[in-house]
């Protein structure tokens, strides 16, 4: 029964996607191509992640859960204490400084080149930051 | 011979990403960032997708493209029946609904906790359409 | 003390999410999730390209920043000798070719079936310029 779901759910994404590029009249290829993407884009990104760190324990998504809660419950009081802009910043900071020595580090354990160390550590610092600009429709505040 | 093309590759790769930048007025650094990504984009992207679902099994992406090839041979008779958006709706919820399930049961599968299958159905189920929308250079339905 | 600044990087992060997640007026739900993606999302990039072909010898990376130096120190008699954007396409037609044999090779080493090859061979040669474009703002060359 799961196969058949996975099957049906993949032919009905795919006909949403071709008829969404017919709709901005694309051609066969096209179609063919943004079928696929809307079939497969769910389980890719599932399997991909299915791999990383916060798969492996629920302690991070419970951790930035119950923060986002916390936030919500006293935001009146923090966006009228602090003016939010620079607030984000002195945080963004703080984490940059953490998570650049936890991807260092980890690059370090698994015994990686030093080029490939600093990118880590680059990546693991500014990457959260990064996708959250972009979901907001900003400029990214590291570029 | 596949060694040596594959440096050729990255390098002229390299160059375009690093004359792109150039020409956009990016610094060293800029120039190096960017040359790297062009360089290493698409070696990542299948190095990551080799390890996902569709990659053991043509099955997916078959499925897609015969969906596109049957929607493109059928389009007069489908733009022509139905309003097209309602109609996406449809197909869309009840791709959602079915990749839910799948979602989650690969992750109660795996053992994982409460919180992960959640968030393991929920990105099976919308990713998809997520970025289906935004190729289309449109606001997510979902949001 | 890793594990410490781990999670306090995380919850700062997390925080910092949620803020901006305030501040564009966001409900509980697109808090936590905006608050979540802020906290995994460096490392989750991390982990995911730990496994791929440039984490394993830094060469890849290398032979890019290499080539981004010499482009930067030549660049004043690169951008006057050549039509940048003419002279972009001709290295982006080499490299196209270069890495969609590389990229097929490598799946018909993996014994994947016929389809999945010819999508190995196109993701790995064009994916590159895809984000390439798209970081620096424009509609893909390829699209």
């Amino acid at each position: 029964i799961l196969q058949a779901l996975d099957v049906f759910g993949t032919a009905v994404f795919a006909f949403s996607g071709a008829l969404k590029a017919g709709k901005k009249g694309m051609d066969i290829i096209g179609m063919m191509i943004l079928a696929s993407i809307t079939a497969v884009g769910g389980g890719t990104l599932r399997d991909v992640l299915m791999m990383v760190f916060w798969m492996r324990t629920p302690l991070y998504i419970e951790i930035s859960c119950i923060t986002a809660v916390l936030t919500y419950y006293f935001w009146p009081k923090i966006s009228q204490r602090f003016e939010t802009s620079n607030f984000i910043c002195t945080f963004d900071a703080l984490g940059l400084a953490a998570f650049c020595v936890v991807g260092v580090q980890q690059a370090v354990e698994r015994g990686l080149a030093l080029t490939l160390c600093v990118v880590s550590g680059l990546m693991t610092a500014t990457f959260g930051g990064i996708i959250r600009d972009v979901i907001c429709g900003e400029q990214p505040r590291i570029m």
